[in-house]
């Protein structure tokens, strides 16, 4: 067991243009750790309300995943309704969210699982983050996700526990937001000035943007012809991404951007199907035609 | 000699958040053989007015571009007026078009260069360019640019010339408004339909997709800080991958990989300058600096 994630595990109604589909398995916790868990054991520290369907703990748990620290809540999960168009699939419209659960919640994780080298902070409120980074002893390698609605209302919070990680991941939108700066380039320094030592800009269908002071690079995408959901593309790459580095134990270069190439592959699966319709039947011989593929398409 | 190519010598007026320029050397065709002259003889067909600052004609021909097939019309130089704001680089906002001696131009290229082998129609209204493309003898390679405004009012003439070129050049939102599709590998197969066995898609800060029956590739631009002047950026991308391709005289994966780098380098400089600021001191040794640590950058 080496890696932690905390964030939101959810029932999402998504519309897309391939269909609608209602009651999902979701959150940003549940689609990190249904990529991470390729790569590591890896422990949810989230929160589901009295609602929570049985069979999707069921479904976690057969995944291999520990739910040690999933606690059950006196209330309904937290949801998520929303719905993308097919002029801009980059772009999530959320059309209702309730939080239930969520609105109280507090980071509980239990002590056998404190020292756990690795976490991500999943996008879920910067200060339910913080209070489980602060449970953590001495944790080897932080990463941390957010998104816009935060950006907005808990920006303060957001700074501050960024002074605290060492990995920020932002897709472009929320990292022109956070800084001002419309050239990504800009946009990715500021972001390590504030704090993270690593940069990781997710741009969609454009790939993405890998920033350090001592190196940088760049990958496109994997060409997918037909997206169906990108609901959680963003987490299932960090999945990869985490999963991939924990295993690897480094942090040069080098592991870096095979790091980054896995995050992509699980990434490209994730917007290929509704919710975890795609990634829950993977494992990494899949992973691996697929990563081959992508290689190859962007040799030189 | 080895490459002609037909498209427009204007003079531009440009806003950018860098500041403004006027009457720049500017056009389709002088962008496009300003980069392409890095890698073979290269021959301008276009018009210019009575106005043209005789500096101009000598600083083009002081760079080795072929002036042979530039005429000299009976009235004002093509001038365009375009703005770019900080928000959005990858759209250039067209202030004011006077076309001048564009409005009746028919191209006319000496009869002793009609036999070259690879052929750019740079953008220009598809109608000229089918007439540039009539008088050519047994053309080996013919590459195709255009722009919105003839996807607009042009669609048919544009249609018809895609039918008889080999390779076709267009930004996304060219792509997309061309065939009405949102997804850019969908977009590629669709346009590959209607004639030309190659297709390059252009996504600006994004990179290129580039698509073909037997290989697809894609890879991210260089990393440009400090975007100064787009304008032209495509053009100069055109020229240094007809440039290569013309040189390496082959069209097979590897060529067009190396040649799609080039264009890719070029584009780069392109943009950090208005006008040709940057790329008219170009030589090869500044391109296969940047090109070394563009190949660093994208490799795995």
């Amino acid at each position: 067991m080496s890696l932690a994630v905390v964030g939101t595990v959810a029932l999402d109604n998504v519309k897309t243009p391939s269909g609608f589909k209602q009651d999902m398995l979701g959150g940003s916790a549940a689609h990190f750790s249904m990529s991470a868990r390729l790569f590591t054991p890896v422990h949810v520290v989230a929160v589901v309300g009295r609602d929570f369907p049985e069979k999707y703990t069921k479904f976690l748990r057969g995944k291999g995943i520990n739910l040690a620290s999933l606690e059950r809540g006196d209330g309904p999960t937290f949801r998520w309704d929303g719905e993308y168009k097919k002029e801009d699939f980059n772009t999530a419209l959320t059309l209702a969210t309730r939080l239930g659960v969520l609105e109280s919640y507090v980071p509980k994780i239990s002590p056998a699982h404190r020292d756990l080298p690795y976490i991500f902070l999943a996008n879920i409120d910067p200060e339910v983050q913080a209070a489980l980074l602060r449970k953590m002893i001495s944790p080897r390698f932080v990463g941390l996700d957010s998104m816009n609605l935060w950006i907005n209302i808990k920006k303060k919070s957001l700074l501050a526990l960024m002074r605290k990680v060492h990995l920020f991941v932002a897709n472009d939108g929320e990292a022109r937001a956070l800084t001002g700066e419309t050239n990504l380039i800009k946009a990715a320094k500021s972001l390590r000035r504030r704090g993270p030592k690593f940069v990781i800009i997710k741009k969609g269908e454009h790939g993405v943007l890998f920033y350090s002071d001592r190196f940088m690079f760049s990958y496109p995408a994997y060409p997918v012809e037909t997206v169906v959901d990108p609901t959680g593309a963003g987490d299932t790459f960090a999945g990869g991404l985490m999963g991939f580095l924990s295993r690897a134990k480094k942090v040069d270069e080098k592991t870096f951007r095979q790091a980054i190439v896995y995050a992509t592959i699980l990434g490209s699966f994730n917007v290929e199907g509704f919710g975890m319709a795609k990634t829950a039947p993977l494992t990494m011989s899949l992973v691996h035609q697929r990563r081959d593929h992508f290689l190859k398409f962007i040799s030189i």
